[in-house]
């Protein structure tokens, strides 16, 4: 390999001194997590794929990394059956017949049309060739391959079967790309027409996204919250309700890298499911307060917002009909401003008058209970708002003063995910532009596996940009650059074989300790130590062998000290832990 | 989605309590690693592609799990350029053009031949057009389009320019499913000949293996070793030699899932590179003896052997030219037997006399020191072997008493992998099957990098045999189960907010505490309780709240205790920190 080595864009390394200062946040968080009675889980990176699309919205189905199922090929009897070079006789009639029936239906009809059919066209062409179904195979198996290769042509999503149709085809003909080349030239160059052309390349296209959906199975997960719904559905036998965990693991997007955007990071996410005490809402604020208090954060803002307000609020302005875009628009606030907001809402076809309607309620802002005493108001007789108002004021009335004073009500937030039916929570800090933390409650997320009734809330702590806050503020305690405190010079192998002695007594004494492993040059060794940090750097020349002395250096003052091999161990431990 | 929910085969999800075992296991590892100097080092879980390629032989290639690039597409200039949509008039002749030429010689070679045609065939027919490309065009892009199409159509892989075409196809084709669908059918059933057929078959096999690596740029890391060899070389100018790092974090290999093989497993691994000193071999075995202490597993064997050995060996039977098929014979001793790898010897062409040499050298066990001497007898003259042995003597001397004891040296040890130079080290336990740690000395793996010089020499720990040991031994501690210390029942909204001050007191003094978020049942509350393993339920009816009092259930011995409020914490402090 001539080029230096790199890694895939938006993915990245840590060396020792961040890799310790992410264990530290961590590490707090963990122990914040485990205080009030939350548990560690863990899932796999790769879910199924079904598991995961359809769950984030359009641009999240593009965004989720798909794995090839390199090893996995099925091994099936339908796929050994028509395999085409072990192909029965009546099988092979029966796909050329039926073949033969619909190559000359679907060749009139692109002879008729230089552009794509209409889905009519398409639906009728289905219903002619199902109605002509050839009646010379009348086995079972013949019965499948029909009905395959109908799905196969007609599908918008290939079924499993189409899938084993394929793979018998692809597994048959491995290896041969010489003739591919062939084919794919005869195939895409002879065609003179554009439309025709057009129309293979759209061939190729799908072809893509069908060998993707084929080889690809599994993908790497997009977030915790659906893998802990999934598990949470398939353990339901095995947890206690409710369910209190953590989860710090690593999620995957395949979005376009840019400055404190990753592919690969972090999530921690704190969750209850199984309850829909409003006391779960005010404990996960108390959570959030805990841990960035432990972090050296403690000047965050809380923001809270309850969707059953932003709904009320669409309803009292005639909206209800357009909740959802008006959510998605609330949600670039940040972004697009005020003025923005109401000019997407209108591109969106809210009508103007609610529109502004809508915008004046979301200006109210300060004390959270001034604002819910103005908003209870002004929302008399609009159920849904009411019941979220009250549920805000339960959630405020149950979190201790000094908590309290960090919350903000911002009837701005929305979040774009559909799944929050209750509160909001989004955490702020005046030095950076984006939130570090956020969450809320959802009342059916592991319906989608099946199980209902299962309300939950929880939020996400954003490691990456907490890290990248906490380094421009100088947070991190000095304590994790050192991760060695003793180095012992290496004068040669006897004087190195006395001091792995000593080091082994440091180390049963809770001291990190190294023996240089080679008998290198001083400045060399010296220059090591100046590297990693260490506190105290241990000679022991042939001098002092004799003598079972060392000599200790103190590296930040420069102090030199002569002592005895046997009390070496007790003097680091009156120096250091005094 | 009707169907329960699963995860992917050989990919597994962790409950609270395994969590927590697992993070046992790994921070008591952490811990010993710390202790000698080593520091933390993350990757990402995506590599390039290229990176792992070609890393673990043929086998292991076939493992790696690839990741589709899906979110990835490129934009550049060409693309725009060539796009159907946007194809300027002189292009969309020449294309036309060459398609039409290339189209017609294509037609007549398949038309000659019902199989695939050579490759000589194929490479005159590359020559021809090559010579006969029209002259129409003749500015720059043209002529890149020309050299494009000749790519596409014969390299054996296609180049980047290819692929940018493929792309931009592609992408002016996206989303027009119906319309493939009609073109397959067409192109795919209209070829009545068997042998046409099958050469589209072909295609679409070399479709999907061409779209997987268009699609494909990244894979899931197959090991930490690979990617530590990359990280070492592109951060080399960060980074103190000899650098010491441990790295803990999963790896994926599509293998066939079976018991105790999974196909995402954590690895967790400990490396010193850039010194070719044998007290680092040492330190890594008094590494090895202190984790397993501290796991408990105190009674662990330490295998050595070394490759240089292994090499003299083969050589003083005269064997030098078959060193390759014999460590990877002898790699197979545990599962076939010494019949069987003398059966596979022969078999891989071996001549008997040597076979019968090695196998004789190979059966010499026991003492260390014992051995080495015999050893060192029969090799004399065999520089390479007398090597092995100096080496070996060394690090069994720069051992402790005690982490000696352990060490065994096995001749028989092999090891796979072939970037083995030295040492070899392979831990066992009497009551597991297989290896629970292993790992070796390597001369030049960042080589391969293009960073010579940097031997290294490290150990990988294998988590999950670990875990299935230590749990068939019950030797986890009873403290991981008990996740939460306290539990207040809930009586009621005012109850409950007592309750919350009272817990927030005792997580400030680090007793994890919750208050159950629900009114619920008394019988569903302690169900919870016994099920969480609470140590102290806390109760605190209407009549405890008007006296400042809670009832304290100690939930082992069934004692009950009326204590003041704001007394509890000293109660507790008492009872379980006395």
């Amino acid at each position: 390999m001539a080029n230096k080595p790199s890694i895939p864009k938006g993915t990245r390394d840590f060396l020792p001194e961040q890799s310790l200062r992410r264990e530290y946040i961590f590490d707090t968080a963990r122990m914040a997590f485990q205080l009030y009675g939350y548990q560690p889980i863990e899932t796999p990176a790769m879910e199924n794929l079904d598991t995961l699309m359809g769950k984030y919205g359009e641009e999240g189905d593009r965004l989720i990394f798909k794995v090839l199922d390199s090893a996995d090929k099925p091994n099936r009897t339908i796929q050994k059956e028509i395999s085409p070079s072990n192909i029965s006789p009546v099988y092979e009639e029966y796909i050329s017949s039926i073949g033969a029936d619909i190559a000359q239906r679907v060749g009139t009809l692109l002879q008729s049309q230089d552009e794509n059919p209409s889905k009519q066209v398409v639906d009728n062409l289905r219903i002619q060739i199902e109605e002509s179904k050839p009646d010379h195979i009348k086995d079972d198996l013949g019965v499948e391959i029909h009905k395959i290769l109908l799905e196969y042509l007609f599908d918008s999503r290939p079924t499993e079967k189409a899938n084993e149709l394929d793979e018998s085809l692809i597994q048959s003909y491995a290896g041969k790309p010489d003739a591919l080349k062939m084919v794919t030239a005869y195939l895409g160059f002879s065609m003179q027409s554009t439309g025709l052309r057009r129309l293979f390349a759209t061939a190729i296209t799908a072809f893509s996204d069908r060998i993707g959906m084929l080889l690809s199975e599994k993908a790497l997960r997009y977030d915790l919250t659906v893998p802990f719904a999934r598990f949470v559905v398939q353990h339901q036998n095995d947890l206690s309700f409710p369910f209190k965990r953590y989860q710090i693991q690593p999620v995957w997007r395949a979005d376009r890298p840019q400055r404190g955007r990753y592919r690969e990071f972090y999530q921690c996410d704190v969750d209850v499911i199984g309850s829909d005490s409003l006391l779960n809402e005010a404990e996960l604020i108390c959570i959030i307060s805990d841990v960035f208090n432990k972090l050296g954060l403690g000047d965050i803002s809380i923001r809270l917002n309850n969707r059953k307000i932003l709904s009320g609020i669409a309803e009292s302005a005639g909206l209800s009909g357009y909740f959802q875009e008006m959510t998605v628009a609330i949600d670039k606030l940040d972004k697009i401003g005020v003025d923005g907001v109401k000019e997407e809402m209108l591109k969106r076809g809210l009508p103007e008058q609610g529109v502004k309607k809508v915008l004046d309620h979301l200006k109210r802002k300060g004390d959270p209970d001034t604002v819910l005493r103005m908003l209870q108001g002004a929302m008399t007789g609009v159920e849904e708002a009411l019941r979220g108002i009250d549920e805000m004021k339960k959630v405020l009335k149950a979190l201790p003063a000094e908590v309290k004073s960090k919350v903000e009500i911002d009837l701005t937030l929305a979040r774009g995910l559909n799944y929050y039916t209750g509160a909001i929570i989004e955490v702020g800090h005046p030095e950076f532009p984006s939130s570090i933390c956020g969450g809320g409650r959802y009342d059916d997320l592991t319906g989608i596996f099946g199980l209902s009734n299962m309300s939950g809330v929880g939020v996400s702590f954003g490691a990456d940009r907490i890290y990248d806050l906490m380094e421009a503020k100088g947070l991190f305690p000095d304590s994790l650059k050192a991760a060695s405190e003793v180095l012992f010079v290496n004068f040669g192998s006897e004087e190195a074989e006395a001091c792995l002695r000593l080091a082994a007594e440091l180390r049963a004494n809770d001291f990190s300790a190294e023996v240089y492993p080679d008998e290198a040059k001083m400045k060399k060794q010296m220059k090591y130590a100046d590297a990693k940090g260490f506190a105290y750097t241990v000679m022991m020349g042939s001098e002092e062998l004799k003598n079972e002395q060392v000599q200790v250096k103190e590296m930040k003052s420069g102090d030199q000290f002569t002592v005895m091999q046997k009390d070496l161990c007790n003097f680091l431990i009156e120096k250091t832990r005094a």
